[in-house]
């Protein structure tokens, strides 16, 4: 099988212009079948203010009211994907901006209301999902930036996780690639002492995984990112590497400098 | 040849929500091949005063400056071309927003400096110009929904005008297309009378045109359009339609409820 890099990055490489300059000459330079999947990066956040439009969160979990998904649409499937797109058709990169509305390449359901209502928020309908307008794309060397945007199928847009939709994209896309996805942020990779840059676990196995687990050394924030790499590597995807977006990008094909999960 | 519909509107049709989904219930129904080409609309200029972003105009035209720039991606590009997207997809019309840097579908030059420095406006590079990749999306049932920004290939967006991005994909398209353009405005066609919208004029032909600029009937603003439409029927479209959004739409492929130049 052919291979296919689906690679995400979020607001620490999106919001520095040196950071994200620096990342797309990487990932214009892999070779090959290759996805992008954009967070949004606080810039959101500063137009809305600006706006007037308040962030409200519940739990810890921001609110997607009807000013807010507007918002959003404009910052993340405007303003980050079109920059993003026109940097890459720069460096050569036949790049295509597109949201899950786009080609209907990721159906998505608006969260139920149970305790919280998320407001516009998308839930991927998985049993919707083709990867036929994904893959004509693909086999026509265009390289698809996705922002973190689905829609509902009947006209609302809907704001969704950027881990998810990489994940989701990689899953489905495994049937007919060898797909390696690669989750970027702001450490090296999975630390075993989070006070230290340089204990980066080069490998996680699900036996190492059980024991980091009972050995209670784990950071919590990293644990649903290894949950949903493990449950990518259970649905088809070959392996998932989670770390730095320098380190992974540079000899993408060849080493691991990050994390590796398999 | 096969038929393409080339369709342009503007924004009496994109600021008003009721006319908006008229519009697009009968868009989505025109059988086979076509592309919807939007302008702006007051949004962005609305956005834009919120934001803090002044308009600047000389000699009635606007200066897009850097500020103004990411208004547009973000609205034309983000708000307005998702909002569009989404609304088709629920008319089972598989709609594919683009703007002219995603897959480099309208290559662009930023306008050079003469007397009036325009910013980052693109002026169409037609050497360039290569219709692969709309015909790629077109062929396998995707409609693409193209909003007014084009790119310099230099990692800039830039603004272009609407009604220039259509006349360019219908020429281009025309050599592999039976290619009918239509520009949808506020007005029932071009009037022989502007005080009284019942005196559309149906058919205008060159000569017809020539005894109409004799007779000093035709308003001023109405030129450029008629103009372009010459120009395009000139490179191969094969008919221009103006008029109004309902009238033209419906019964689109059997009568003509406007101005037809050929």
């Amino acid at each position: 099988m052919q291979k296919l890099f689906v690679i995400k990055i979020g607001g620490n490489v999106i919001d520095d212009d040196a950071s994200l300059q620096s990342f797309l000459k990487d990932f214009a330079e892999i070779k090959g079948a290759k996805i992008l999947v954009h967070g949004g990066g606080k810039i959101a956040t500063k137009i809305g203010e600006k706006l007037g439009i308040q962030s409200n969160y519940v739990n810890g979990r921001r609110i997607t009211d009807e000013a807010t998904i507007d918002l959003v649409t404009m910052v993340y499937g405007g303003l980050v994907n079109k920059k993003v797109v026109a940097k890459l058709q720069a460096m050569n990169c036949n790049a295509i901006g597109l949201t899950g509305a786009d080609a209907n390449i990721i159906p998505a359901t608006k969260r139920p209301v149970k305790e919280i209502d998320y407001g516009f928020v998308g839930d991927i309908d998985n049993s919707k999902f083709k990867i036929q307008n994904l893959k004509l794309l693909l086999e026509n060397d265009l390289t698809p930036i996705i922002s973190p945007l689905t829609h509902d199928g009947k006209g609302q847009m809907l704001n969704t996780n950027a881990d998810t939709i990489a994940s989701t994209l990689a899953v489905g896309l495994s049937k007919e690639y060898d797909v390696r996805l690669i989750y970027c942020f702001e450490k090296k990779g999975v630390l075993e002492n989070i006070e230290d840059e340089n204990s980066v676990i080069n490998l996680i196995t699900k036996e190492k995984y059980q024991q980091l687990l009972n050995d209670k050394k784990l950071f919590d924030g990293i644990l649903p990112k290894i949950d949903n790499a493990f449950a990518a590597i259970d649905s088809g995807v070959k392996e998932v590497l989670i770390g730095d977006a320098k380190d992974l990008l540079q000899n993408v094909t060849e080493e691991v400098n990050g994390t590796l999960i398999k």
